[in-house]
């Protein structure tokens, strides 16, 4: 399926670290509905060298790293890829998230300040520096898109989830306070897409995961929903068919969201 | 803009009214998308005679009158939908509204409870007999997508909104009950979507509509969203871009829902 | 612990059925915090005659019978509490919740129509009917307080919840609207109480309770709310240290709303 | 009015800068119901000396200085606590926020980031530092109550919020994260009060604040609540009439939070 959503639009992709990647799955659809793209991620993510992979399955995408929480690599990435679409662009995908916390196994309770302090702004407060960057050198068309990936661990506590459930609120903070600013600057849509748990190389981490995304298909009525079609709907909010729908919490998740319990849960 | 989006796909469309009407915008860009309709509304609002027009733009799609809160009235609806089709069908749009005490200006405090039986009815429950009948009759297809309209009433209070605030809350409430058993039972995802105040036919009824209107466009960082891009918005959540998405009330507003007060509207 | 929280007040409590009542506790709790009490149930609910052990409890408070359906009821109970009181009275109790659907085991997806219409009756419009009836007759005092009991099945899909989930949605949102009026009028507050799944001669109708109950206990890291903890809150509700809190849903659930998933749940 | 809602209970105010503080008033409330104090501030504002006069009424409370962002003088700040009360304590009141760049007059798509990162820490991560200290000393009794003042801008953007909007939504999220565990460890309770815009020495310093109360009046049903209202709602969420409610946001502001839009405000 594929439908020229995406036909003269032209975007950067976060995060994409493997094919099991979210990003990695949305930068391959908006190459299939027809959008242009810059590929990025931390220099030592880069080192693993997959992503040239992605790369060259989208047209070539040229690959420029950055560590999102560093503003001159963020106005350097901007720059270059400005130069390789020949002006401003349409949409951003924001899929960062990671807790030192988390992957030395800190209980919530005992966690190190210092190493969260690093969470929050790798993992929330690298959005504002992205659209900052954005902002300072007008690089969003009228109308551009922006997504970040986030998880209902921000509404509801999911214990496993860690200090990210307080960096993922932080994140969707972020997304409405500057998508305030630049709706009313210049049309830009920021929203947040929050995903059911997904067997991406960066959900492993976290402790308990596949008896928690078991809970999770069985909570929802259409199941979990896959990385494929996180990147569909994406893809989409990054077309002019969403063009109205900004500073929102998009929960994509087959219904976990909304269900207290299920009879499949309770039997 | 048009991306055949809703190639093979068919569906009914309740309340086009006139031109002015989100479901006719959504009609004629379903059609647009490649899909297949039926249009209905009530016997009286048929006997105007303008959806005769809609049928026409939409490659004469059949029109079947129908009583909403009626359901021999639906389960007729549906034989006849299903015969054009030649079978079951994948998208429903609800856009039904009515309230005795607004139109007669009755005060929310004063309100006749018979006609408050009738709004309720005509405005929230008949989405339940929609989608029961839809049931019954198995007629809804694998993956089908039924959208309500709503309204932010249903969160906080506009006074002027008076019963249809309650009403949308009932009408909220059946899509997300209602989305979790067809959800279950064959993948069916029922939504609503949170539109912007619209200068409808309808709408005009409602006291202090126009100050209104420019209020929520202050406040609004991207402006009031209008009836095309509701359409668009609504033939979208009917497409394969949003399979996982279920139980959702979806704020399609210019950022207005989550905007606690603007600068513009300050000034 | 009693610290004349409610010295001075009167009202009446809606809905004490028998000594599991969370009505019937929140009666002894307001009596003991200082309250003059009226206790009024349906016709068919004061034959059973157990309320009026409690109205000796609460040193001989008059019962009057209500149909909360019915207007002239109302006007006739409110007539007799300002009889009693010698004027105005400062809260209100509405613990009132009925399903004929529920009751008869129907599914959500098979309902009787007509008794749905009972069932929102009874259940939601109701408060908008005593709160009317208030309005009317000017019965309630300056800083009055009206507490309805509600369910977060309003919020999330809890299945054997039924119709009652819907019925929820729309008293919660008579709340907010009533709320709004009777805020500006005179300083009356009505918020809703949602309270933790309670072993009531009510709630027991509902199937599957006990291993609902059971699954609540282990998703709140409070534990479930009693019937008792939950009469000391709304009493509370009704003094004088709550006077700013109005149009409000409060979960008094040990957490159980803010719960994603507990660890004592996933093993 | 006062009814010895405290009575034998013991806790610490942290944020009593002086008569405006809703700290400082809920210090004087507390100790009128009946409870002990300690007192704390950060050293700086301890210089300025008028918590002394704050101490002199609340039964010369002991004053203890303490930078909320400094693990051991929260140690000491405890130690001292729990030396003075003879043991463990009962309640904990978190009024602590700053922002340098809302004092700076940086916009909030301009911010200084270290200066942010000082916010975060010092409005946010602040309420686990102090958790996690009593935590580790076992310095709250079973059943204590943690309250921490927060606003509305956590939910929707109100401009001149600036930056204090994301801390406030990092410390609604601590509050449920660490009171999901405290809940579950010694049935703590943990949650924050969301107040009407208050005329505080630190509320002044909000660029617009004069005109935004106003506003704020306008919308709400029950006008703003005061600083005095809201000392008696955390004087009371302290006491054992709310020992089930944990996780939950409480908004105390005259309906602000659910009123869309009031008919004063369109007049």
């Amino acid at each position: 399926m594929a439908n020229d959503l995406l036909k003269r639009k032209k975007g950067i992709i976060f995060g994409a670290l493997d094919e099991k990647s979210i990003a990695w799955k949305t930068a391959l659809k908006c190459y299939e509905e027809g959008a242009q793209l810059v590929l990025t991620n931390a220099p030592v993510a880069l080192r693993m060298g997959e992503i040239n992979k992605l790369a060259e399955q989208c047209g070539n995408a040229p690959v420029v790293g950055a560590d999102v929480t560093n503003m001159d690599d963020l106005k350097n990435l901007f720059q270059k890829a400005m130069e390789h679409f020949g002006g401003g662009f349409d949409f951003i995908l924001h899929s960062i998230g990671m807790s030192l916390n988390v992957r030395k196994g800190k209980h919530y309770t005992e966690m190190n300040y210092e190493w969260n302090q690093k969470t929050l702004d790798i993992s929330a407060m690298s959005l504002h520096k992205v659209l900052r960057t954005a902002w300072d050198m007008d690089a969003l068309n009228e109308w551009a898109s922006v997504v970040a990936l986030t998880y209902i661990a921000a509404q509801r506590v999911f214990p496993d989830y860690n200090e990210m459930a307080d960096a993922k609120d932080l994140l969707e903070s972020v997304t409405r306070m500057f998508g305030y600013y630049y709706g009313q600057k210049k049309k830009v849509r920021v929203n947040t897409v929050s995903q059911s748990p997904t067997r991406t190389t960066a959900g492993s981490g976290v402790k308990g995961f596949d008896s928690f995304i078991d809970y999770a298909e069985k909570m929802s009525p259409l199941g979990n929903a896959s990385a494929e079609d996180c990147a569909k709907y994406i893809a989409l909010l990054f077309s002019d068919y969403t063009r109205m729908v900004t500073m929102q919490n998009l929960f994509h998740d087959g219904g976990f969201s909304f269900t207290g319990v299920s009879e499949k849960l309770m039997s």
